[in-house]
């Protein structure tokens, strides 16, 4: 596989500071040729659980061979490494924090590189921000043909990401919010495989907190304005959603403390 | 008309979540080469009249042969169609839903067509992000040259926007604020020629509720700071400011409120 | 030096309205080539010297050859001249108001120009938005080829920025804070160099308010989770930060008075 000079940034910056875009000029600075995409600056800070998700459900979507720059890293400076991960289709880029741990696959063990040589770095290294330092030249650097061998050692090693999963808990399936979405809406992680496999022909009775809905729909419009309901979202995770309205303010709880919230699916 | 590669997007998605991305990554796997541009993200969720204010302001500064996505989309998955409304010079690709109505003028209608072949979608369908699986693929497609004429058939009844219109009362021309912009200024319905029409050679005195202002000015800084005036906007609308200040502040309103608030100019 | 095809933006414009999309059409239809970065459209409003400090920290890591197009324009349609500078490596166009001062340095000073042909706008001049009818199509027409000297007379007394600049008082050396990020880290204009050469080989004893910080340190993970630390940030200026919190958060201060706030350095 090669990159093929299409490069994804997703990091935490948020888009009032000069950081992003000093990342993108140290890109077209190396590769003036590469293509940049925004996935999201808007990553809550520090928080690797929500970066994470947010590049696994973006990246399948991109061209194989894109590089995708993840810069969520807040042990910026410290021992923590920096690596490149490489699936058989798509190129990471970032710190060994547990950003990209969804990638790895145990039956299918993507090939992971420390990366330390510094030829490819900028020349002069902060301590605080490695993504224009390190991950931004980097990608550029493997946008231009830089054989990713020659970029550090292969590790095996890398650092785990604790993600909750749903369990089943006598009759019910316990999942819980992962994600509050720009509408309100409130993701979970409940997969369609998972829930169809636990629903078997029975019907979902839902409950997140005052929330209890009664079935899946297929749309937000299947139920009357105002109304809540359950369907898979276009991620394939239970979603909870508010016709025209906003979920997460329905919940009796403050915005903070909804992600980890208790989802309980029944069969009825 | 051909497309010539530059693909716009309007949505309402926000920047924190996965979708904006996600759209681009499905554009350039299609069509590498493509220019894609953001027009704006953050249109109030579900609000159709301000997304085609938004789009009708902005499409006509873009290069003839551009395909502009808009994906405010409350009604996905249901029964609205997808469609593309083609101009002279323009390519417009959402839902029918009224979003791109002002383009749709009386003495030079637009061709339209239903987009239901399913070969310009992605594989698989969700039924809660046909921006992703409808609306980005299709604009990729037309840029790689696809006739229009294959992707659906052609309909002449697309669903109309209701937009509030200014109208005389005795002496005095009622409009109304339908966009606050970013500065707080209250851009209104009333447009510069109409007004012109309207004063002849008088002088307005303009109302929004408490803000009482006298005469028009060509510049912001034409008042002193904090003080209210009124001028014809860069959109060439009636539009209400506070040098250095914002105007919607000024307003005895909640923010929420003041799209719709009536706008009074009579004649001094 | 001849333009290269890349142009930045730097505008207090915000995301929700069409403004920089328009800006983005206008150069894309004279310059189809172009590559338009965003470094900040969240600067805040009218803020000379924010922007003026972004576009600083940011254009040096850009390509040498990049037009950076800044639009922070209170007195837009009045006298301010429009202008054209250039130093050694970078161009950039904007008002002048101080905006492009930082760039201005009396051993090396640049090549300015007063915008005066009209040909390189566009047509129809709005009194509001210059962004779009002058400074934008005034970039991408340098990107195509057009030499400088067409586009106006040169000018040598540029509109200067008054920038707060650290003092010695008795023996602290007394800075202020000109930036609040994203992560709520309170960046300084107290360089590396000048706390350098003033501490010598004493160690600092830093205090912003209620924040007391003894000592250096070189990463937000060298203290625990939510202590307040000091360190050099990326842009090689003191800055004043919590681990894995917010700095700005613990000044008994409220946020919009946080920039000017002293910043004090003594010796130990």
């Amino acid at each position: 596989m090669n990159a093929i000079g299409v490069i994804t940034l997703t990091t935490d910056f948020g888009l009032s500071d000069p950081y992003v875009g000093t990342m993108k000029g140290v890109i077209l600075s190396i590769h003036p040729e590469a293509v940049v995409v925004d996935i999201s600056h808007q990553i809550k800070a520090g928080s690797i659980l929500h970066a994470a998700g947010v590049i696994q459900e973006a990246y399948p979507f991109f061209p194989k061979g894109t590089v995708h720059v993840g810069v969520i890293d807040p042990g910026v400076g410290g021992q923590r490494r920096p690596i490149l991960l490489m699936t058989e289709d798509h190129f990471f880029v970032g710190p060994d924090n547990g950003l990209f741990w969804p990638l790895v696959r145990p039956h299918q063990p993507p090939k992971i590189i420390h990366l330390t040589e510094t030829k490819y770095f900028l020349p002069r290294l902060s301590y605080t921000f490695h993504g224009r330092d390190i991950f931004a030249p980097v990608a550029a650097h493997l946008c231009r043909g830089v054989d990713p061998s020659k970029m550090g050692q292969i590790i095996t090693d890398p650092v785990p990401l604790h993600r909750p999963r749903p369990r089943e808990k006598g009759n019910i399936l316990v999942g819980e919010v992962v994600r509050v979405d720009h509408f309100g809406n409130l993701v979970t992680n409940i997969g369609q495989e998972n829930l169809a496999r636990f629903l078997g022909s029975a019907r979902p009775s839902i409950k997140v907190k005052n929330l209890m809905i009664e079935g899946l729909r297929k749309t937000y419009a299947s139920v009357p304005a105002g109304e809540p309901l359950a369907l898979i979202g276009s991620s394939n995770y239970l979603e909870i959603a508010v016709n025209l309205g906003r979920a997460s303010d329905r919940l009796q709880s403050d915005t903070e403390e909804i992600i980890g919230t208790k989802v309980e699916v029944a069969k009825t």
